[in-house]
């Protein structure tokens, strides 16, 4: 009997089913304040929020990502909960302290927890969903193994968090530099969360090495859209305001393409981006316009199907299960569709 | 042949000079630009400071207890080396994060990291050096059962900062609940120095319990002693300005204790921790003024010797060898010291 694919929006909403009460489950181990706080982030305190929501990112990309790879290699998806859990609990700790220092003040079209709970409480909070999730990948008979993965991963994740504040700073930036930063702090928990799932379905080192290098390219494309969509999404679809990226004049990789142009536009946006006054409306229409003008839209759009490709082709070395390996592509091309 | 003890100081200038390096080489272990914001936090980093300095904070208590604990059952103190340095990178993350949340400029004498470097750079070495913690535990054979017990200190840990920054905004704190938050701020990584140090000695349960039991008790005595050093300790010895713990309004043992004295020297204690404007020298000098007269410093003092005391005799449950139970009463009269 051959299974049909399922198309990517009914993966992520059966990942989310799945993987939301193991989330909840893990974050109710969190000792009682700490606990509660995680949970105002995570939407369940009915006393902040009137909807009670999953334990996972609308999007659940990443588990979804992790249990495919693990049934692509002859894994049952039940192998790979832990490591779901794990990345999804890197994903909103790293959120959390994101919110922080670029003081976002939505998250998922609700206050980020930080502008309603305090600097501390989202701080900390963050910090014990960190060791939630590792904590979350100890339970397996693998963790030896799996753990220093997560840790790299943890750490490449958090260098770019840290080189995306320091390009701010800095008079030049290559269009090559805002993707390395896209695929360490995108990349490579998307890179992980493959791992992960290939490791827990019992892949051999190299198609592991196969699923990452998958997740990785996927995670650059993934991003790449993710900036597009803060310039150019709306309020409604991304849950954060309209051009905030520009807003908060961070520098992503359509506004570093904007900028290396070498036109009037790239040099009208520079001069937005170094004035000492704070980005007003008119401002930040104006610089979306001008990047749109400069063709970096487009081209940011060409990488992240470039990208998307490029995973595929990994996708395909690692000699997936074919209906797990249309699902996992039925997943990418999602990612590449700017109108998701 | 018999050995004969080391006292306290030498304890910890020994420990020093063996778990810098070791804290050193794992931090070098990072990725480059998050190496050298922790660099900077630990005064590596020469173009910001002339002294460079050990990787350890300068009492080294942590690791030091946790090498003897291993000693004490008979373990080689190299088994605990690990423990020792994940142990000292969570207290230093934990300062980082700590320094952020309470505002506070100075550590160790030194500018706080966030002050220098700014709230991002602070943040993100925090968790670097969190994970960094982690890690230096899955290098030994143990690790199965040795991470969660680093996992569940440190949620602790981080529940018990949480704790601290609410008992600032509650009308009545009791000193037992100010005692409670010392217990889960300072005692569980002190707890858990012991226990990680006492299973790396290859510890039956009944003794590691015993091991955890001292150093939970010595930890909140160490924290009563601090917060003393808080409020009447000279920034020379401190590497804190005086007074800082007033300044900020702190509710540390001392503080509760003397709210909850129902005396007019706890009124008016009341009157200035209740206040809108900022407290100004004047008002921290008379502040712990009343806070003497109260006498809690004398009753947090006790209750420091008493906690000091109930550890000792965890330590002599557990068996330890003489010469280690004397090098670790060594480290515990150390700490009930005021004039250390």
């Amino acid at each position: 009997m051959s299974e049909t694919p399922c198309d990517g929006a009914t993966i992520l909403a059966q990942t989310a089913r799945i993987v939301g009460p193991l989330i909840r489950s893990r974050v109710n181990g969190l000792p009682p304040e700490i606990r509660r706080v995680a949970g105002v982030h995570f939407g369940w305190q009915t006393e902040d929020h009137a909807a009670v929501r999953a334990g996972v990112d609308g999007k659940a990309l990443r588990p979804a990502l992790c249990l495919l790879a693990c049934r692509a290699v002859g894994g049952a998806a039940e192998e790979a909960h832990p490591a779901a859990v794990a990345v999804e609990l890197v994903h909103n700790a790293s959120l959390l302290h994101d919110d922080i220092i670029d003081q976002d003040t939505l998250r998922r079209g609700r206050p980020a927890l930080w502008a309603v709970k305090g600097l501390p409480a989202a701080l900390l909070a963050g910090d014990a969903l960190f060791f939630a999730a590792v904590h979350a990948l100890t339970d397996t008979d693998r963790s030896a193994s799996t753990i220093p993965v997560l840790l790299g991963s943890v750490q490449a994740l958090i260098e770019g968090e840290y080189l995306d504040t320091l390009l701010e700073a800095e008079a030049e930036v290559s269009e090559e530099r805002a993707v390395a930063v896209a695929a360490a702090k995108t990349g490579e928990l998307f890179a992980c969360a493959c791992e992960l799932g290939a490791l827990a379905g019992g892949a051999d080192p190299a198609r592991a090495r196969h699923l990452r290098a998958f997740g990785q390219h996927l995670g650059i494309a993934f991003q790449c859209l993710d900036d597009i969509l803060g310039i150019w999404g709306e309020e409604q679809l991304t849950g954060k305001p309209a051009r905030s990226d520009l807003r908060a004049r961070t520098i992503t990789v359509p506004v570093a393409a904007a900028l290396a142009a070498r036109t009037p536009q790239a040099a009208a946006l520079h001069a937005l981006y170094q004035q000492d006054a704070p980005m007003s409306e008119e401002d930040c229409r104006q610089a979306a316009q001008l990047i749109e003008e400069t063709g970096a839209r487009e081209t940011t759009l060409r990488r992240a199907r470039r990208c998307s490709t490029e995973a595929l082709e990994h996708l395909a070395l690692a000699e997936p299960d074919p209906v797990l390996a249309a699902e996992l592509g039925a997943l990418a091309n999602m990612i590449v569709d700017p109108d998701r």
